[in-house]
């Protein structure tokens, strides 16, 4: 295969130029970093499960009418997506308080919120990904405020599927973390979900016992962090049952 | 005179009742804080210049029909208030960065903001605190989405009033805080501009120099404090030119 153009490597994913104009190749890599990248490490496996869960799930989206940039799975680490102009904008969606906004607002792991919170976080390593504000956002001009409608739009039906879809397996859907992209179609743009959605962006507990099956697993050194994202393909019934990243080939490439 | 009682203390003002039901007396103390409380001193004079610039603007706010609790002055270091029920959010407006907009999205202090950006801090001490977003403040019920369209009407209004006040006599309105109250009025409740305006609540810097005429002399030893708010009063035509807090009787009391 003839050496692909890489568009830009980030911390968990690579890009390269698609086989068409408009399209990108999504490649899933094994690190694993948390705290703005102060923790790193390499799980093997981790690409393969989340390039899965983030298909089943866009996939889904898709078929509701939730656009992504998600076109198709090509194999085991990768997807074919469409190419889109990234707003810099992490857009997380809290449904019990849990991390940051625990810490920030005094507020215990585990509460249920009154209602969902959406929260907007820049994105820029450097500044350590700080959370802003629609005032924020629009003064800069890091999207209008008819994207900021758009995305919250988004953002609040991405959570009511995903939230049901992990509720039919046993998981509550704590928060999620989306990125949100500009596809241009002759005059008209329009905001479609993009990156990924997968154990590494969302918090998701086993509705009986609490166990994360989250990258918490990993920020917190709770033990296998591919057994736990196994175990959600599992329950979504998309990979075999049992697979630690490490008891079978499918896993590793 | 009877003992008054005491109704709150903060770090640097304290709420005695007041004469009549539905008032209270504010009295400006001498105690400078910053970085929340961390960096500690007593300036003699503070409360007294700030009792007198915080009635000169809320006595301006009123005349133009932007409502806030001040009633009158009553001597230097106190002023007559209505009781209202203040709302635990500190309001931020910036025109200019600087602070903590600055380090936190790495724009240079001094830029020029393209539009007014208003913040939202929770006031809680023990969290530091940290800013938060009307989707914090509604889910957590510390304020109704009315409440909010109100204070961020409010917050406007007190901008233009202040930078046209402040451009006035040579000064540039770089940010302010307000913190604001709900007075009931039988069935109906409004929200009202609280607390103070004073060199200890907004960034002052002059037009001409730079000169900075706020706390920020204070959070970063640039010099003395009273002669910058001494700067501020006396070109607002309300004090005499050139107290220190420390030339005459009428600073210290």
């Amino acid at each position: 295969m003839a050496r692909r153009r890489l568009v830009y490597e980030g911390k968990a994913k690579i890009l390269y130029e698609g086989p068409e104009p408009g399209t990108l190749i999504q490649h899933f890599k094994d690190d694993a970093t948390a705290f703005n990248a102060e923790k790193r490490d390499v799980i093997e496996g981790k690409g393969v499960l989340n390039n899965r869960i983030s298909e089943h799930i866009m996939s889904g989206l898709n078929s509701i009418g939730v656009p992504t940039h998600f076109i198709k799975r090509l194999n085991m680490r990768e997807q074919l997506v469409r190419a889109c102009e990234i707003i810099p904008l992490e857009v997380v969606v809290r449904n019990v308080a849990a991390g940051s906004l625990s810490k920030r607002l005094g507020i215990e792991e585990g509460t249920a919120l009154p209602r969902p919170i959406i929260e907007f976080y820049y994105k820029d390593d450097k500044l350590g990904d700080p959370m802003v504000t629609e005032e924020h956002i629009l003064a800069f001009n890091w999207a209008s405020q008819q994207d900021v409608d758009d995305i919250i739009a988004l953002a609040l039906r991405v959570n009511d599927f995903l939230a049901g879809m992990m509720l039919g397996v046993g998981i509550r859907l704590v928060d999620f973390k989306i990125e949100c992209g500009r596809i241009y179609e002759g005059d008209f743009q329009r905001i479609v979900v993009a990156d990924e959605i997968s154990p590494d962006s969302c918090r998701l507990w086993d509705l009986r016992t609490g166990r994360k099956l989250d990258k918490d697993v990993f920020r917190r050194d709770l033990g296998s962090l591919t057994d736990a994202y196994a175990e959600v393909a599992s329950r979504l019934g998309i990979m075999p049952r049992g697979g630690s990243g490490k008891t079978g080939p499918q896993l590793v490439h």
